[in-house]
């Protein structure tokens, strides 16, 4: 393998010294670029995009044509598991992601199949070591997958939901078919991310999007403890260096004292908690990926810059700190201002590592 | 006035001794009651059953037919006051809320009226006094108004909002013209729910929904402050008796912390923060009303059960607990499971305060 010129944001990611905050962004390869947009019409649907791994790698690397990020992640979609699970994962236009079947009973759960991911999810292992290869060792490729509750929301309520009526009902009313069901998710997860490992991805991320619907003892029993399992079994280290993993739970707030304990190299922290506050509660013991607020990039640029610097300033000073945003970018965004959050880091952020 | 025969839910926000744990619920006069859908289909669409004194105090006592609850709540809107404002406040089937116009610059705060809400909002007194005078000392009865922000959020993107994108706009680029809008409407509000308290209103809630979708900073300064602005300008005592104040944040979290210092009685809390961690982020200076995860009325009975004496314990023994759901009842709710909860609290709660 070629040797990676720019390290930055795995080295911020095990709190080694870096000279200034690497940054890359959830969703930076997406709706907001008219380029993503024309090869998304080039594919057809949503689905053909993310199963062609000749596209899947374009898509993948635009935004490092625009901007000077210091990783690149996987173009994929966190519902490609259930998909390869039999449950027939499809989009309509302006419904987000559907599927065909549903989770609807224990023996739905029982009989759910775990699959041999490296087989049938082979087209995601494709476009991980075409993008590898690509990237040539610019950047580091992170490799992903949804937390099992977040994944399992989808299975169980057919789509995209608002009350999580359905998939609470079944955590709430049959505990013991929704540990079956994290348990069949965690083991498949932990599988297909071992693949991306193997495939090439030099880093890992577990989106736990909807983690903090929770209540707080459902959330360590559903969604905690099954991305804890998944932590235990991946490859940490992959031709002589760390493979490091980073959690996000969306609107984790105090629960991001739990999530230090599985393991994990780094958590990723919206912008509803201060860093400096999560800081304090994770207790310098991993490193914090995050926050600016997505809907900051509506305002004006004079705001984003205040903005970036705030949130330099509230991680402070030292290792440790990958930048991002709080959340995906919005498909709306104009480009240009993402330009200006990137060139302000660019600026400010060495002062917080000298 | 008519003595008070039930004001546990009036001691408890004062944290005084209690035999049981007294319950209202977040729109418990709502689409979930058949009673309910039945008078608002009399009514025509939502906002002639708001503003008809005689219906909307009809709405607010059915779920007091059905359930024990300690208290009643204003059947009423939180944008009412932006409706007095001159904004065009209409309702759209499946859409929710919508405004004729909106807030789109520093010219339209600027030439925003703080209207005489005594006058404008008179269907709301008229209600309130006819449901005082219908409750007849059964219950106390709350009123309330939504928090600066929240409101604000409506005013500015026209009706709902996934991103707020429109609001945190001006918030970032303009926070000046925020400040005055936040100042307008805490004054509006202020006056609305002192005109509340004089009408009958014997406690009063402050619902700042979208609260945490905003960083911390942004909150302290747009969203809290505004709130503080409201609870030093209310009338705290009326007819020899303290009126209390509870302030509720979606998703408060760690926020919980600060929303003390404002001087209120009580905080609600939802069901994503621990009440036992609630406690100890307000060090026991203020009351807490919450948490059940109104999703879990979903559920089967027995995991009801399970979450009320959970919630409970979570809270401990002790006065200054108020119960109720985290958030509003689904519409979609069987009245039944409500019957469930209330007689679990009924049962249960008493040995917390012995």
């Amino acid at each position: 393998m070629t040797e990676l010129k720019n390290d930055l944001f795995l080295r911020a990611l095990l709190r080694e010294p870096v000279e200034r905050t690497p940054i890359w962004m959830m969703r930076q390869a997406g709706r907001y670029l008219p380029e993503y947009r024309a090869t998304r019409a080039e594919a057809g649907d949503f689905m053909s995009l993310c199963s062609n791994p000749e596209l899947a790698c374009e898509v993948t690397l635009q935004p490092l044509r625009r901007y000077q990020f210091d990783a690149a992640i996987l173009f994929s979609d966190i519902l490609t598991i259930p998909d390869a699970m039999g449950m027939g994962l499809y989009f309509s236009t302006g419904e987000g992601p559907k599927f065909k079947r549903t989770i609807d009973s224990a023996a739905d759960v029982k009989n759910l199949p775990i699959p041999d991911v490296a087989d049938s999810l082979d087209y995601v292992m494709a476009a991980v070591s075409k993008i590898r290869t690509a990237l040539d060792g610019s950047v580091p490729l992170i490799g992903f997958a949804g937390s099992p509750w977040t994944v399992a929301t989808y299975m169980i309520e057919g789509g995209s939901s608002k009350t999580y009526s359905k998939a609470k009902a079944l955590l709430y009313s049959d505990p013991e078919s929704a540990d079956l069901l994290m348990e069949k998710l965690a083991q498949t997860t932990t599988d297909y991310l071992n693949a991306q490992i193997r495939a090439g991805a030099q880093a890992i991320m577990v989106f736990d999007t909807w983690g903090s619907v929770l209540e707080p003892e459902a959330y360590r029993r559903f969604s905690l403890a099954s991305m804890q399992q998944i932590v235990d079994g991946l490859i940490r280290e992959q031709d002589g260096r760390r493979v490091p993993v980073v959690l996000f739970t969306k609107g984790a707030g105090t629960r991001l004292r739990a999530m230090v304990d599985t393991g994990c190299d780094g958590l990723g922290v919206d912008w509803t908690t201060d860093l400096a506050e999560a800081r304090e509660l994770t207790g310098g013991k991993v490193a914090l990926q995050g926050n600016l607020d997505p809907s900051l990039l509506y305002a004006s640029d004079e705001a984003i810059r205040d903005g970036v610097i705030r949130v330099l300033e509230s991680y402070g000073k030292g290792p440790g700190h990958v930048f991002n945003l709080g959340h995906g970018i919005h498909p709306e965004i104009d480009p240009a201002k993402v330009g200006v959050m990137v060139d302000t880091l660019r600026e400010h952020s060495p002062r917080f590592h000298s």
